[in-house]
């Protein structure tokens, strides 16, 4: 591995890190909080470092797979473990352990939470809650990049740059062919959707701070909320829940969608098969939960229960973890549908979690094929997406993909288990909610609980699934990998 | 598909069952109960059926996948729908859900029982138990014939014949080339081994109907016993349980592994992969679990706990389904290592259910190998199983099988959390349970109660998965694609 280059990419990151936490620094000088002065400190410790570490260009800077995972992997624990700092220096979350996973929960745009118990989120003062959402932003925005690196080695291509990926391949599709290019409109796309949601919250009468942070949490699909209650907060608020809705939604499509509707190729874009599954998905699942909400006799009309359905089914497929309501109650069949969408997840190429539609669809595919080979050995079928025919070794690798997915999910529910004061349920669908990065799980982490009552070993396994989760599984196991860290 | 074919080896199948009939006929003599009469009736129409429809021979006996999957599953159903009609036409099992729910479950060898609730086991006349526990044994020496037939599949050979199946593939290693003769030497070990634990039960003061039941059980992996409480009945026979163990243990050991040893080939034998991975993991689980139970304080002494670890792990690795103890009572750590030595199951070639740990093994490895891919692109690396290199389409077939495996315990979980009276845990293991062909799982189908209060709609989708678990899934699935049924 080239440490040079990674030390020389780190140096980057810790400059984006600094700048990031000016924000709060203003935010604190607004409120008249004296907590400017851990952001500022940090982030002055942060920007003399990578200004320094930047300095030192490596001679060689091609990079490889190994430094590529590596990289980014290391950029996530970096963000994750400078991002706790304010909090646990101000005192604010007393744990280390506590803040690490609020961090991290942030920056994976997870959004669980340890807080409610201990200590309640609305005694966090301002700017500590403006950088809380704020992680959850800045998030997503790192994942609309790290997507294009991660896909462009999905599309079969040996050498993998993270900063050059040239083809976006068979999933995310051809954006435009430089990645600097790309990153660009990716987050001019990202920035604008986020600035019309705010606006549209701000302008129905919601306080503008709220209208921040629930716009930056939104957008990551995080989930982070300034309010103990979450959405609950805002009952009664249709308004401000189906505009969260919409953009749940939205933020959850695969970004290429956007692009082509800027260039104006509107077939194109409607075409995009995972696009349409996604919204037959939604749409399956909104349906199924307002028939059960219906049978089993919940909220006094159909507007309500509609409602309501969207907004948890929004949160759910795109790995939001805002809750309307506290779903923990709802029916069984209600609570089986939000954790199959779950699984699934939103579109690749987007900032949501989960496996992703368009995995799900290749993995359905390629096992239907299987099958019909198995009946006709000597026939060759291949698997298509969007009419073209999907490379075998994208095939494979989702599939092993597909499997160390489950392998992870197994390991961890068993070492929750280890947790005596959790049950079954809990441990399961915190594992779910974290992997998949989407917040709240079921039973003692659901809606309206928190993750503050496991042992400080389960937050650590819970973190590490937040972090492979988000960075689809490999570059997080490429930390553990001996060979990786060789320097030839 | 050759419709002829299937109705030609189905009348072989009904004659098969109308001679097992004969046995709980004589069981009723000897006991005096008026049930000769049912099984007597049964087994007549079932014999005149089957032997008028072998007379007439197809003309193609030629067996293609097709044909071979299909028989299998027809096979087994038809099993299943006879072998219900004692228990629901002599009203002992009121209900017809249940009896065939019963019925499946002892041909599976899964041993998940209705009886406890609404009609006590205990109730049920003598030869009504045997032929309950009876169905265990012939499932298992079913099995042993039918993954000979599957494996040859596995192997990659494009013509599968279910009755002259040539290799036996990566898996079951090369016992001897004709079928015919590879299924008496199994039966033949089979029966032995049966024998040896009964002598080994009724010499230590089992009372002989208790040592035929429980031989017929262990032997098939299945875990139906005679007594409302299980083997919690034989609480402090220690002798008892240890020998159950020790054959459960047995049972769930790759077959050809015996054929080896029977032809002294010692070396070979215990130079199995599969075999000392099999080890390993019991070895493991038993350590851990015996650490838990002491940490905990559970058991007075050293030997009980070790002695009902032992027990309870080769009960699941096995997937018996016995229990001395309810373990559903156990720690956490306990229950989940349980269940994680459940869901890889026994070695191949075996009576017993799950995964299997040769396909564990080769999806560990396949997955390794993709991980080290990634990492190098250029680079061939092989799949390796006792030192030779497994076929690659034999490791896609186990990863397809694998997702499929998954796809399966999804939907259905999703659909029993229909019934609203249980809860994720229940629902959870109760598919784990008898998709692998286990039995008991936790909670409110735990050790000591029983799958009755599930809804009919419930049972028929585990009766589905004690089915697709048993039958490797695929021939269950041929039975629902039209494309099989077609005459060309």
């Amino acid at each position: 591995m080239n440490r040079h280059l990674v030390r020389y990419v780190l140096g980057w990151v810790l400059i984006v890190i600094g700048a990031m936490l000016i924000l709060p620094v203003i935010v604190a000088f607004i409120y008249g909080e004296k907590d400017y002065m851990y952001f500022g400190a940090i982030a002055a410790v942060c920007l003399t470092a990578g200004l320094i570490s930047s300095r030192f260009k490596p001679k060689n800077t091609q990079m490889y797979v190994k430094e590529g995972y590596i990289s980014c992997a290391l950029t996530w624990v970096l963000l994750s473990v400078i991002g706790c700092l304010p909090f646990y220096i101000s005192g604010q979350i007393p744990s280390f352990t506590d803040a690490l996973f609020e961090s991290v929960s942030g920056f994976t745009t997870t959004g669980a939470t340890i807080l409610g118990v201990n200590v309640r989120i609305e005694e966090l003062s301002h700017s500590m809650l403006f950088w809380r959402s704020f992680t959850n932003w800045a998030g997503g925005m790192g994942i609309l990049v790290f997507m294009l690196a991660v896909i462009s080695q999905l599309s079969g291509q040996s050498n993998m740059y993270l900063m050059k990926a040239e083809s976006p391949g068979p999933v995310v599709s051809k954006l435009i062919p430089k990645l600097r290019g790309t990153a660009g409109v990716l987050y001019a796309i990202y920035g604008a959707m986020t600035l019309i949601e705010f606006l549209m919250l701000a302008l129905g009468g919601m306080p503008i701070f709220d209208a921040i942070t629930i716009s930056f949490s939104t957008a990551g699909t995080g989930g982070f909320s300034i309010k103990d209650a979450g959405v609950i907060a805002y009952e009664g608020h249709y308004y401000w829940q189906a505009v969260m809705t919409a953009f749940m939604f939205l933020f959850a499509v695969n970004f290429s969608v956007y692009y082509l509707i800027i260039t104006r190729k509107f077939r194109q874009a409607f075409k995009l098969e995972e696009l349409r599954w996604y919204f037959v998905i939604f749409v399956a699942a909104v349906s199924v939960i307002t028939i059960d909400l219906t049978l089993n006799g919940y909220y006094p009309n159909m507007f309500d229960r509609l409602h309501h359905t969207a907004f948890q089914v929004a949160t759910y497929i795109s790995s939001t973890g805002l809750a309307s309501a506290d779903f923990d109650m709802w029916p069984a069949v209600s609570k089986s549908v939000l954790m199959v969408v779950a699984l699934i997840g939103a579109c690749a190429g987007s900032t949501g979690g989960g496996l992703k539609v368009s995995r799900a669809i290749v993995l359905v595919k390629s096992t239907a094929r299987d099958l019909r080979k198995i009946l006709h050995p000597n026939s060759v079928y291949t698997v298509k997406m969007d009419g073209k025919t999907v490379k075998e070794d994208v095939v494979s690798s989702i599939n092993t993909y597909f499997i160390l997915y489950i392998f992870i999910m197994v390991i961890s529910v068993f070492l929750l288990s280890f947790d005596e004061k959790m049950d079954f349920t809990t441990d399961f669908t915190a594992v779910i909610a974290t992997f998949n990065n989407m917040g709240p799980g079921l039973a003692k982490v659901g809606p309206t609980q928190s993750y503050f009552d496991y042992s400080a070993f389960s937050k650590y396994v819970l973190i590490f699934d937040m972090l492979a989760g988000r960075l689809e599984i490999l570059p997080v196991l490429m930390l553990f990998n001996r060979n990786c860290w060789r320097t030839k």
